[in-house]
């Protein structure tokens, strides 16, 4: 399917603009490439000039009196024909703004075109809502489970990402994701019991195993299958059995399985929540979220031992709201709790990360 | 100035559309905002539709009959009424869209709106040319020296950010840089010479001279101006004075003053060129760009000690082919060197960055 190719050129003015004489002078210029023209006139906010191409293409040049001439141009991006016309009309138009106000013009800015509608979606927002565009030229995996999309998509730098659900998840190129939701480095996993819960991803039990832990319990559902085909850098082949020496994985809602172990008074050395970010909002309509957030952490601190650690992942740095939500509810546990937090580059995220560590408060002696 | 704010929503259809029945269903959306109707029907290509609304915004929207109806709407930025508007409308919009295929949409696209015209620029493409909005929300420096244009911009999560002619050159979270491009820890430069090209930001000079070298020269003209005021977390106070006890900083064209010392016999153990990324253009009339890149490395090659080190930042990684004809160069130079790389993650380049260095072929004895 023909996607179509969104190109766009601003002007900023040194001063307010005469809008016709704008107008005047690049007329010429579409028209020159056979395309009709309407105009609307504004009493008080300039013009709309639309130009119309037989081969379904088409312009907008919106001149506002204040000083700020913007052109959108859409076009097909079939052929690289196409795209060299589009490049030369902006060219064009380019060129006879600087003759028309003499190089006086405070900012000229042309945005890398937008591909709407193509096969391949560059464009996933990071969690503070930039928009990114991303290199990625493979579509390699694409389900739907009963939770979640699941997307596993190439890019050129970053390798297979996963996607869930429309948030970039991990890359394989994140071992810094996972290093930093172990414990930086700091921690000696030799002969500990450890839970991961979500990680369907496998970095981190697939790090984990390296360290020689006695046993690692991973509760998932469904990422795993996409994640032990396509993401073989980040989880190697310790996805390929649900069981090894010191790891099983069970395919599992983590709720029901975290209050058996903490009937059973199971211990755990470390408990790494990896299942999902801090949620995003703040408003009331997502208690439920934030609930679900705090009966996790609850659970988790029933079956973690005195002296253990809970890492977890919190979100964008620019997101301090929600952070700051996110430590509050530390304080409202069954136990009281103390937190460190650790600021991160994630390659593949293009924004911080915050990750934190959890431990119970120590009683005085 | 007001800016504009433009958004966008995208549909892949699940097949061709009745462009006819998709125009008469999302008609009454736009014409309950009061906007007037202006329709061009292509023969072959179906539909735009042009919506004109009072307050100066207005709204696009293109029927392609192959299966994509793109939704366009530009309207200024000034208040949060305004905004909260536009979002109704792109809400039933796809409302009506969903109702009409009964939620048989292969894709439903809405980007973050694009900023158009604001005072604050938030949109520095990468190298590889594609697409990025940073966190951008205050201009700290803005000037022109003879050579460029040298922006600081402050950005919430990476700090102040430098910005030459347009390329996001260093911010103060990229300590990974200056790590890179001394070498990434592995070197020891107590008591050593150094050779510092370019580097105005000042971070090289700032983490080498706490490692006792012998004496640092750096050779940079203009960028330290603002950095030595605006980037204080790179730079510390090492360019508030431009000699120090074991450097001095010279203001100056790098070219004569390499020349001078090729002349004198002046040898370093060390040589960083910091100045810029290896040309992005690989076409001929770039020539004169890689001739001076050439003369800079020859140069270099001729103050370096026999056993010396040279690094230098490379491009982005995704320009494989401008990094090739690089290597190609190091093979043109009067000596013959050898090279090795490094893929280093910087956090405000929002691509992966290739690190160089390069090194005298020793001579088999």
């Amino acid at each position: 399917m023909a996607a179509a190719r969104h190109s766009t050129l601003d002007f900023m003015l040194g001063a307010t603009a005469d809008c016709n004489a704008v107008l005047k002078a690049l007329q010429p210029v579409f028209q020159e490439q056979g395309m009709t023209e309407t105009v609307h006139n504004w009493e008080d906010h300039g013009y709309l000039a639309t130009y119309i191409k037989k081969n379904g293409s088409f312009a907008n040049l919106r001149i506002h009196p204040h000083g700020l001439v913007l052109v959108d141009l859409q076009s097909y991006n079939d052929h690289t024909k196409g795209r060299e016309e589009t490049d030369q009309l902006l060219n064009k138009v380019e060129e006879r703004m600087k003759e028309l106000f003499h190089g006086n013009l405070k900012r000229i800015k042309r945005l890398p075109a937008i591909l709407r509608g193509g096969v391949i979606d560059r464009y996933w927002p990071t969690a503070d809502g930039r928009l990114v565009e991303y290199d990625i030229d493979e579509v390699v995996y694409d389900e739907d489970s009963p939770f979640q999309n699941i997307k596993i998509l190439h890019s050129k730098q970053f390798g297979n990402i996963l996607i869930l659900s429309g948030d970039v998840n991990l890359a394989e190129s994140d071992l810094a994701y996972t290093r930093a939701i172990m414990g930086s480095g700091k921690e000696d996993y030799t002969g500990k019991e450890v839970l991961i819960l979500g990680g369907g991803d496998g970095g981190i039990l697939y790090e984990i195993v390296k360290l020689k832990p006695k046993m690692v319990t991973m509760i998932d559902q469904m990422v795993i299958d996409g994640c032990k085909k396509y993401m073989r850098k980040t989880c190697g082949d310790v996805l390929d059995n649900l069981k090894g020496e010191c790891y099983q994985v069970l395919i599992e809602d983590c709720i029901p399985v975290l209050k058996r172990y903490a009937k059973e008074g199971r211990m755990f050395d470390y408990v790494i929540n990896d299942l999902t970010a801090v949620p995003i909002s703040t408003s009331p309509e997502e208690d439920s979220t934030w609930e679900f957030l705090r009966l996790i952490l609850d659970l988790s601190m029933k079956v973690l031992k005195q002296d253990g650690k809970y890492f977890t992942q919190g979100n964008c740095i620019n997101l301090t709201d929600a952070l700051t939500l996110y430590e509050e509810q530390l304080s409202r546990l069954y136990c009281p709790v103390e937190f460190s937090k650790e600021i991160v580059c994630v390659p593949s995220y293009m924004e911080l990360w915050v990750f934190y560590t959890i431990w119970k408060k120590q009683t005085e002696v």
